[in-house]
């Protein structure tokens, strides 16, 4: 497995390698769990050249948010990516991809200020930035992206369109330990009461579709008030608990029926202790 | 000569192209004079295939400006363009390119805010965005830019630093009539008398570099006082005469000497009747 700091050298080896193959890119910001090395064996299915980045990017981050504390495991993250035969591991520094000088920036627009983006502005705003200079300097034909983080695979389905990238968004469905709880780099904040807490997570949203696709009929209010109490004892506290439609991640209103909506999608942020717990699933009955 | 008005179509052809040879492109917003076709025959040193685009592109016009009224001779440019052997001519229509649903901008921060910046209002950042988009659609490997439009090459190179874009940027010296006035279509705009009198900009802007040269001494504010009555005569009004420095295009104060400046560089913007005139020069001895 190659390792490269340098964003010339990277882009350079990948472009050489995409006049051979087709490239499949996973980007994440390291801590590698179970996860996105799912993510990393769908990249392998995809094409014969794999590139992962490792990078903890600073623009994604508020001032308040936890990226001086984020974990960083970089070697045992390489033992993990060598052992699955991936071909290059991108790790540049904060300066490699933010070098004096660089004064550029994407919004992304409507769908960057809703759900997660209301209350981490900005966030989205640099996760496109940092994933439009990945796409280009891996040349990726394909770009692996987990559902755990729906809006951010949205946002980057966003920004594939708008800027016409020559790369595949692939969608990976959210990959969950034992109790439900969705894999995540941030669960080794969690106390162990507060892990037991967050499994009313998964508990509620798997509630909340059984109730959806068995009673269609109901609001969108109905099934928010249904879920609310589940999330809101042992020791959660909610953020936000929403159900959007279209492919756009559209607010809806209380009143609208579920059968109603196209693309019906619960979201919830909680937080357990001081650590923010996100998760979605899909009220539609054909997922 | 292929003419395509689809994106998908244009990006397809373009990355089939792409395995076999480099493209090198040249974005045009149409009403072709010889300043665009030198930059095509610089493409076509450049690289086997050619691609040229037209696109008058709604993003980069303020609501005052001449969106509505910019010249479109579409049979005319393609059968510049066809002569010289140009490979794809993309001609999307503003749909083509911002479909319903399209969100997403970029802000190319302080160098989009000065110069021509500060008197069009997101100019910049439209044409960044556009720019953007043509280079994704097209995969180029080259892209060339004529240095009449000084700035916008300038935030060009920004935004192919900043994103990592695997886009060789070259510029291409201003294309002048015989009476030294810079080629541009909106030349077409001028009466025989704003003609006569925009031929004071080429004359200003060559004694600028020549006094440069010979008293290099002398301050930025001393300079600009010997030119600007030059300028001010004669039917034109100047919207704004600067001298920049760096790469960057960083603003200078009036009391910094010319031989203390890193490329020092002059613009001006000036109203010949209703018809916006911009010009530049270097005032660098490498030059």
């Amino acid at each position: 497995m190659l390792i490269l700091n340098s964003p010339e050298v990277t882009q350079e080896t990948c472009l050489r390698w995409k006049r051979e193959s087709p490239i499949a890119f996973v980007p994440t910001m390291g801590c590698l769990h179970d996860g996105h090395l799912a993510l990393v064996q769908r990249a392998k299915e995809l094409a014969p050249k794999v590139v992962v980045s490792i990078f903890v990017n600073p623009l994604q981050f508020g001032p308040n948010e936890d990226f001086e504390k984020y974990p960083r495991v970089f070697e045992e993250d390489c033992r993990k990516l060598e052992s699955m035969g991936v071909d290059l591991l991108f790790h540049p520094s904060v300066k490699d991809l933010y070098p004096d000088g660089f004064s550029t920036k994407i919004s992304v627009g409507e769908i960057a200020n809703r759900l997660c983006g209301a209350f981490r502005p900005g966030h989205f705003d640099g996760v496109a930035t940092v994933v439009l200079k990945l796409f280009e300097i891996t040349s990726c034909d394909y770009a692996v992206f987990g559902e755990k983080d729906f809006q951010q695979l949205t946002v980057i389905q966003q920004i594939t369109r708008d800027f016409n990238l020559p790369v595949c968004v692939i969608p990976f469905p959210t990959v969950r330990a034992d109790d439900q709880v969705a894999l995540s780099s941030r669960n080794s904040y969690l106390s162990s009461s507060e892990r037991e807490a967050a499994q009313k997570i998964p508990q509620a949203l798997s509630a909340a579709r059984k109730e959806a696709l068995s009673n269609p009929h109901q609001t969108v209010g109905e099934l928010l008030n249904k879920i609310t109490p589940e999330l809101s004892r042992e020791g959660l506290k909610i953020q936000y608990l929403e159900i959007t439609q279209s492919r756009r991640l559209l607010p809806t209103r209380p009143e609208e029926r579920l059968e109603s909506l196209s693309q019906p999608h619960l979201f919830v942020a909680v937080y357990a202790g001081s650590t923010r717990l996100i998760d979605n699933v899909s009220l539609n009955s054909g997922q």
